[in-house]
């Protein structure tokens, strides 16, 4: 595969949407908007965004974490096999909000059924296909929750009803992925302003890619 | 958990739904009909029916093998904690229309993922919640299809559309679980009369459960 699988992971309220936005600009300043494949987990392929409802209903509310824990494998599956490898085969940069390390901070280590179990359930569904770049955007967890106070009083949806206890388990997971997987993933500060935020992780990109260097980075 | 809990196995054409409905009614005949719960899988809970439907619908035939596993198991995992094992808590006798071996047969042997492989998958979402009982119908794969095409011909869904080699392997999976778990699959030789196939499962109930012998069996 010659593309450039890149995936943001964070809680909510951590900025993910605005980062995303900001490098997709700073990717069409050099000139490779046309190559960007911007997807999502939960989600990504028509099954994927079926599952994504089922997961998010609020008649869901009743969901083991278990089965939970199956349905976002079966939506990556379908996400890698449909989406993402056809795409790197074809040489595009997919970006992707959330991918296998959400499952392992949320269900393996928030919900407790186990960080190695959760990593090991996801491994029919990824596959050879893991991200070459992973960006964690870590903030204390009042701060994330604060924000999305702020911004989504009307969306409340149901894994935002979880406890701070269990942001707290979530925040450590990610934080363990990338201590386990230092090569792949780099942890940003997401408390920062967003301008450095971006900044960070373009640089980083850039690192990785030289050919992003082409214009003011 | 002191309940029964007995599932029925075998392909398509196999004759499970008129089996299941004639023991329903030897255990009327018994005065057990209301301890009876009959339910089904993928599905048996609404969150199953929903995967069920998202499993059989046409716009799913570009599904990956694994993608359909982790659905097939989230079904699963929902079905046991919401419904089985409250019902065998309650000293039901809990009645399955397929259950994990189908999962091994089909994805695992049929579209070849790997017999230990889909059967490990599972785990988690079976636990310890095995049925007691597991009735394999088994029949020549070309009596099963000619039977489907009699009955079904306006039933067609996406599963039916394999290969008799498809449908050949799924056979030797079911044949192979029974072979590793002798004491709890009875394989039922299903080219029988439908009563001589009754009467086979209903001994081999009655054998396992004496108090099921109170009347004419």
């Amino acid at each position: 595969m010659t593309g450039k699988f890149i995936s943001f992971e964070g809680p909510d309220g951590a900025g993910k949407t605005s980062v995303i936005k900001a490098i997709v600009d700073r990717l069409a300043d050099v000139k490779l908007a046309n190559q960007v494949v911007l997807t999502r987990e939960p989600g990504g392929t028509p099954i994927g965004e079926a599952i994504r409802d089922l997961l998010l209903s609020s008649k869901s509310v009743d969901m083991d974490g278990w089965t939970e824990a199956y349905l976002f494998a079966a939506s990556r599956r379908q996400h890698v096999v449909e989406k993402i490898k056809p795409a790197l085969k074809s040489n595009q940069i997919v970006i992707c909000d959330r991918f296998v390390d959400s499952s392992v901070a949320y269900q393996g280590q928030g919900r407790q059924l186990g960080f190695d179990q959760i990593w090991e359930l996801n491994q029919a569904a990824v596959g050879d296909c893991l991200p070459d770049l992973t960006f964690v955007l870590d903030l204390p967890i009042e701060e994330g929750l604060q924000r999305i106070a702020q911004h989504r009083t009307d969306q409340i949806n149901r894994l935002d009803e979880e406890t701070l206890t269990f942001y707290q388990r979530v925040r450590q997971g990610f934080l363990k992925q990338a201590q386990r997987d230092p090569q792949r993933i780099v942890v940003v500060n997401a408390s920062q302003e967003l301008t450095a935020v971006v900044k960070n992780v373009w640089h980083q990109m850039a690192e990785r890619w030289p050919e992003l260097k082409n214009e003011d980075a």
